[in-house]
């Protein structure tokens, strides 16, 4: 595995598909082994999130959507810490440097770094003989001190999420021939719920708006009833959550009936954004949010206590969930 | 995949084995999605660099040298770029989470981080079903404009190199029953190669000294001819090296008769400081690395030019590399 070509071989890979993203003078032109955030006023936040073939996304899944859920997998996750992008560094594990697998990869990875003003710093690839991994560290700035972490809950605070909930667990259903997918004959409504595992849209719109109304925030990746959980133990506090007020797109009101509700809030691959708001700031929240495009729906309340966040259906029964969260092991 | 069992399985994996080592206030204890890189007055030098079992290190390497090994590759740039470590973000792809591999793995990686200043800001823990792999985002501080670059050397500065070059790819060859595994028969110096080739020596105490009075430096990981001719390239410059000035370590001294000279410059895994100091400087220079309890050895010049460098035996002739560096394709 030493020899010029093989040297070039590898530089000429960085140098074709990557150069052109790195549009920061931070990033050095990728020549360097190292990228520079400079010196500001803000804080930087800092976030890491990998996806691995066949865990996060299917082998078989197009290459420029694997590129931009590695992205937005971190940017939603800025967006929901109130912060801006400011670039992030790379790591590309792969079995093999095929221009059919790399060109729509980088030229999707690129795109989205143009329109999520987060460009390419830097990186490291390296080949594995396993499946493919691709770790991104993203970077964003707050004012100081200002990140919305997830430890500021207080009871009496209004619990809201954007966009609607259990898309893309449903979309993974439809690619794997699950319940759903028997469910759903529409091919309209199976593309959309494919687009949302394969595709998040993360909610950076929203970012400052989180930064100036929330009291605490976390993107929904794991599932919402175990984020919700894991933001009201970090807070301290528990919740009640009206279950039939979870917003749910057209084609997930159609699958629910064979999935469950439970499907819809222990999936996975939401990317959307969890946050609490003082119930004094939340009309003002509400119509920032509505000026930004942002679709928000409130879901229920923070109250005292230690216990597990209890799930209320329309009739005011409470539901017992046994799955709250995709976990890894 | 989802149940309540195994999310506090991966939450417990996480507060377990690494929630002791996010000693920094900017790690939130781990309980966030992100971390924070507190504003000041200093850039933020940014460096990735990812191992994978059986490219990086082999399987049956014992875990707490794995980890050292991770968080090392990236110190090693810190110090090369003359920056003082900041911490560090890491993503682990595990096949399992079994107590044999985690406990060394992270009391190691802990004692690394104590030992270097640099903390554990936050993290991604993802199961994979190939090879696991570690990849570490490290993050250093440089008064703001400080960073020392690849670009800098001009012609005339001296060509310096810390420790003792080829020591790893020696190690990985006794490892993997190579020629050099033939060649020595002291149990002690194979010994030693293997160390060197399992736990780099980040030079991390050279970096202010580097940021002082170097014009440019990188480490050398994929091999001191490949990691010159990319120096070179970047300053737009060409190089004399004096093959016989390279400095070697005494095991590797017995096992050059049977590798070749090649072997050393060639091989990787050497995360030694390479640098370009002004040769008006390099007095003072050589003075504070002997302070600072660093080796570094005179081996060459920068000439102007833009061939590749070239490498000059003890009788004046130029030798002819076939190979310059590891390359992963």
């Amino acid at each position: 595995m030493q020899d010029q070509r093989q040297v070039s071989a590898e530089d000429s890979l960085i140098a074709r598909y990557f150069k052109p993203l790195a549009t920061d003078p931070g990033a050095l032109a990728l020549v360097d082994d190292a990228a520079i955030l400079s010196a500001s006023a803000d804080d930087i936040v800092v976030t890491t999130d990998a996806v691995v073939e066949g865990v996060h996304y299917l082998a078989t899944d197009p290459p420029d959507t694997i590129a931009r859920k590695a992205l937005r997998v971190n940017l939603s996750d800025l967006a929901a810490k109130g912060a801006s992008p400011a670039g992030f560094v790379l790591t590309l594990a792969l079995r093999s440097k095929e221009d059919a697998w790399l060109r729509p990869f980088a030229d999707a990875l690129g795109e989205d770094a143009k329109s999520f003003a987060c460009p390419l710093l830097g990186g490291d690839t390296v080949s594995t003989p396993g499946p493919q991994m691709i770790s991104i560290t993203a970077f964003g700035r707050v004012p100081k001190g200002r990140m919305v972490g997830r430890t500021g809950a207080s009871p009496g605070d209004l619990i809201f999420v954007t966009g609607t909930i259990g898309d893309a667990a449903l979309g993974l259903d439809v690619l794997t021939g699950g319940v759903a997918a028997a469910a759903l004959t529409d091919p309209a409504a199976r593309d959309y719920l494919v687009d949302r595992y394969r595709v998040p849209r993360p909610r950076n719109a929203l970012a400052s708006i989180v930064r100036d109304y929330a009291s605490a925030a976390m993107d929904v990746s794991d599932g919402l009833a175990g984020d919700l959980a894991k933001l009201c133990t970090a807070s301290g506090v528990s919740a009640v959550v009206n279950a039939h007020q979870v917003p749910a797109s057209p084609a997930a009101a159609i699958a629910i009936s064979a999935v469950g509700f439970e499907k819809l809030v222990s999936g996975g691959d939401d990317y959307e954004v969890l946050c609490a708001v003082p119930e004094g700031r939340s009309a003002a929240f509400s119509r920032a949010a509505e000026q930004a495009g942002v679709q928000i729906t409130m879901i229920g309340t923070i109250i005292a206590g230690q216990g597990a966040p209890q799930w209320i259906d329309a009739q005011g029964r409470e539901i017992k969930l046994r799955r709250l969260s995709y976990s890894h092991f």
